[in-house]
């Protein structure tokens, strides 16, 4: 595998205590966020205008939550139990949604679409401190659910029909990436296994502050990228 | 394939219009009870008492939904709108759901494990007077959801709890069977094709009166034994 400065090797030793309860906090966040993003988005779905439009969240939140399944079952492979693992991260899952209710469908739509490019792009940057099996199930749940199309259509159909709706919904997209933020450093803090496997143990190299610094950027700036997608300024 | 008195010989022709118009309302009140069976098993998922039932009664859910889209693919092969042939029941099914709200978790189990062991008797029934192709695809809908070794050790331990629940369980059972039949009698009311799929047209032999009474007969008696195995009366 070609190294790169933010790329570290793997240890492929699932054997290592440390990397076994980062796997697990890892794949427990996931799951737990799968779990809630499912039960949101058919939430949502409630306020679909139309019946297609409905079913077509619904099978949004159906690809969500199959995810959840494997997930759990890697966990078992690590010798954990998948509820205690998910257990530390209702907290803070919780609260993201308690704090990202959305007002309208095109809010529901947004946070659909932003929340899972958001975790996805997240899930690729983690992906490479992961062994090989772990990396494929983690690479495999962000298959299969942009649905960006659907959404980019119709919110980009929404704006035209009223113009105003634009600038509410660039600041409602400012709104969930801090608390995406907000979430995520609060979880970085509390679990240190996990915040090792990004920087790095006594027999594992990491990624040093200017590098973090780098993943950081790039995941604002892919942030960014989705909401020019939808016609909205990040 | 060997006929009986009950069962008289399907025609196999989708061609004849009214066969395929039968069809074409058969699958979409499927549909659109997966739907909302989908939807109301998730909105019963919040009343659970552990994360690990929430993940059980999600996951039935999702199965419930998965169907949905053979069930509009076939649609679509009779030459109908998915949407369109979805909407004449929109009101019966939702009036259903509407009446049958679950109070608790425990009503919620019922109302699922009931619901849906009255939808497959009653696709079993009907699947007899289906040409093979749909015919695999309504007994498809019928496979992997019981979940009743689930359900049924989670009432009877609730039961064992607190005997009381008994009672208005068994209560909850009956009004459950009434509010469907009710709605399943005004769907036979207003849609034709569908009730002369079962009772025969000029070219196709039907049940008669008695044979609809023996029908119903065993719908009742199977959901007496679900009832049963509850630990509940009917």
């Amino acid at each position: 595998m070609a190294e790169t400065a933010d790329v570290p090797a793997v240890s492929e030793a699932p054997e290592d205590p440390a990397y076994r309860q980062a796997v697990i906090d890892l794949l427990g966040v996931i799951a737990y966020g799968e779990i809630c993003a499912f039960e949101r988005l058919v939430e949502d779905a409630k306020l679909a205008p139309t019946l297609p439009d409905k079913v077509e969240l619904a099978t949004m939140a159906c690809v969500e939550f199959d995810r959840v399944h494997g997930l759990h079952a890697r966990i078992r492979e690590f010798g954990g139990d998948p509820f205690d693992a998910m257990s530390p991260f209702r907290e803070s899952v919780d609260a993201f949604h308690a704090h990202t209710a959305p007002a309208d469908w095109y809010e529901g739509l947004i946070k659909a679409y932003v929340g899972d490019g958001l975790a996805s792009d997240f899930n690729r940057e983690i992906a490479a401190y992961l062994d090989p099996t772990t990396r494929d199930l983690v690479v495999a749940t962000m298959e299969g659910t942009s649905h960006s199309e659907f959404v980019v259509d119709r919110v980009r159909a929404g704006i035209a029909e009223d113009p105003r709706l634009g600038g509410r919904l660039a600041l409602w997209g400012r709104r969930l990436m801090g608390e995406a933020l907000i979430q995520a450093q609060r979880i970085a803090a509390d679990r240190d296994a996990l915040s090792a496997l990004l920087s790095g143990g006594v027999d594992r190299p990491g990624l040093d502050l200017a590098a973090l610094g780098r993943m950081f950027t790039r995941l604002t700036e892919r942030h960014a990228a989705r909401m020019a997608d939808l016609g909205l300024e990040a």
